[in-house]
């Protein structure tokens, strides 16, 4: 049985053999989109690839992109030829949840500026329906906390304000809190989706719908191409 | 000829005098508002008033009211019983354009969860349509700017961002960017407000529309009290 950290890094190597000289690449956060960024640097390190520049989704993947010399640029309108980033969850349409990171608003940012959007993970992120296993984080600016609380909780959803480890609100690279929201039963993505970004207070959701383009999956049988 | 600040300062004794003894106040931000937070601290120091908390929409009235002595808490759902705020424009159904004061999404959070929504200005503040002398603002965050620019503009505006005195962009309490978007000729603001909140990477926008319950507008004439 492979472990769960080897499945992550196949899952991304197949993400990053996608990448060509000189494209704009969206590069995510998180611990599967770790294994992607260090990968990209591999591939650029050995002059695999040339004329890369990267798009980091969050202050601790420019960190680590800087540290492999991965050069970076900020975000255009549709300035981005293939993001690659990990899901918490992943349904069969490729509808995902994102967010576990604390990245979500800048993820669907570069996503959505993006030709191809590439969703990498192991199988346990595959799931049946969203919020199967995972909750819906919402991104709100912080004055709003409680008005926003009380507005995800009328969707149905239990939301719990994200703390960080020292048991404090956690603040985004955006100024901003985030709410974990707890679904007992399946719901409709879709108008979950819309109701959250109606919010005033609501920065972003981390409903990913009818996004990403292509997944990888890997578990112990292989990595699985999954496409829409 | 009165002069424009004591024109904005009657408005704004009008709309201090509906307040009552234990009201939770929404205390807007700007120039107008000012002369309201202003009214109110000289209403609860003169005893006419008790047990008033105010909820304001700024850094900048928060640190007005705590000078005056005003008792500040957070917004609470439907936790404002009256919110006075001035505004950039009003037009004959009362909609508005706010957020010259760089303080529009604080300022509209406060004003839904308030059972009466005031807003008081000068005369000169009066349009046939909005967007006839002023822009729309809309606060977007700082990473999606030149996303949100690009879609602004494909609204048929020309989105400028707002720089402070030293010709920096402007960053807003949430920790925001500003883009004041000039219209050349009227545009249908429920469908400019709908858009630009379905934007991603925007946070909100100053159309306050259908909100506001009174306006008080002060001229040579008096002061008129406008209701929807």
């Amino acid at each position: 049985v492979t472990d769960r950290e080897s499945l992550k890094r196949e899952a991304a190597l197949r993400a990053v053999a996608l990448v060509e000289s000189g494209m704009v690449v969206g590069l995510g956060t998180g611990s599967t989109a770790w294994y992607a960024v260090e990968a990209l640097g591999a591939r650029l390190r050995a002059g695999d690839l040339t004329n890369v520049v990267g798009v980091a989704t969050s202050r601790a993947t420019e960190v680590q992109a800087e540290a492999l010399g991965i050069p970076l640029g900020p975000l255009e309108p549709h300035g981005v030829d293939l993001a690659i980033d990990g899901m918490d969850e992943l349904d069969s349409q490729l509808d995902a949840i994102k967010g576990l990171g604390g990245a979500l608003t800048r993820e669907k940012l570069v996503a959505l500026q993006a030709k191809t959007f590439v969703l990498i993970g192991d199988a346990s992120k595959r799931v049946s329906y969203l919020g199967e296993k995972a909750p819906v984080p919402v991104e709100a600016i912080p004055f709003a906390q409680r008005v926003v609380a009380a507005e995800l909780a009328a969707l149905g959803c239990t939301p719990m304000l994200r703390r960080d480890e020292h048991g404090e609100p956690l603040v985004t690279d955006n100024g901003n809190v985030i709410f974990d929201c707890h679904f007992d039963a399946p719901f409709e993505a879709g108008e979950v989706a819309r109701a959250c970004k109606a919010m005033s207070g609501v920065v972003e959701h981390g409903l990913f719908l009818g996004m990403a383009d292509v997944a990888f999956v890997a578990s112990d049988a292989g990595v699985l191409e999954l496409t829409r």
